[in-house]
């Protein structure tokens, strides 16, 4: 078992199968050592600050986070072959009353942080999205980088 | 020709003059291998939804994917240099209950899978905005991999 | 004083001391010469074509602009060492009747470009928001090439 699904495990959290790409894409595209990684929505359905609370979003943040692992594992056989979590985009579908946006997308990186240490650090934007597919709550897509 | 302007002629695509920028930006910018590219807009205007149906979403994805291309041509001289193509970004200016935003960037994408084949398939991310420069339907913009 | 902050002072303009990230994310993270920059709103707030003007936003997004270079400054230590300006992403938190969101972004391209001559100018994509954290007007992120 790799080091990092040791401290998944550790953590409590598994690793679900790979979601299959919705429509005509990858899951993961690779150019020389950087992998970028298809957005994925959240399972969780609604608006942050109607239908959603702030908890409820920053455990589907983390969540969807651990879907784009899983996909990352499928392309690349082992999630310890990535050395460096580069940027995140986050978009939250929210109300125009809710604001606290980094919050929510907190969720993943704080889980990015857990399993990766400082390499785990990185780049982000966090932005409120007036619609994402499927009604989904949270929208994720990264860029890392991997071993050769 | 290129290999690649013939298979779109083959699919009865012809690639318009590139269209400048429509403010103080360029058209594509290279860093390495990689060039990244300017959001487009399409011609169409309107709200997938409303005014829009899918199917016409679908072609203005299409249709802007095209105009990618053609500034590309513009700035590197020929459509074979493209090696690879790494990530689209798709924004579809949708009703809130319009939710198939997949299916109207795959426009997009099955266009560049019938033109580059395996090397066209690419990571991507759509995403609902809630409002694109000049009332367009679609914008799109990507990262490629181009040959030294 | 390094070269570009001369010409900064030139314009009348002063780099304020860098920001700390709202949440758990660094302010820039780098792989090989590129430099991803997080997403940074603007301190003004409100929706464009309501309660802010065209050029109240024009302003925002250059100094939004300044508020990066300052993280950047901080993390690489001399915006000298900057080469290249790669990518631009702009979200402008904009009512749906206004649609010049690319003379918006340009507050910052136009900043970039008098301070970074030729290397300054750069691919970008503006695009509107539903919702911006904290409610700003605006939000910038970037990707630049940067020295050894």
């Amino acid at each position: 078992m790799s080091r990092i699904e040791k401290r998944m495990a550790g953590m409590g959290l598994v690793l679900n199968p790979p979601k299959a790409p919705v429509a005509n894409y990858l899951g993961t595209k690779r150019t020389g050592n950087l992998l970028f990684v298809s957005g994925r929505v959240s399972e969780k359905r609604g608006q942050v600050g109607t239908d959603v609370s702030l908890e409820e979003a920053r455990l589907a943040a983390r969540d969807t986070m651990l879907d784009l692992l899983s996909i990352i594992k499928a392309d690349i056989g082992d999630l310890d072959d990535i050395i460096s979590i580069i940027k995140l985009q986050g978009f939250v579908n929210a109300d125009s009353s809710f604001n606290a946006l980094p919050q929510v997308i907190d969720g993943a990186s704080e889980l990015l942080i857990a399993l990766y240490g400082e390499a785990g650090r990185h780049a982000r934007t966090a932005t409120g999205a007036a619609e994402l597919p499927y009604g989904a709550t949270i929208q994720l897509d990264m860029v890392v980088e991997a071993t050769d």
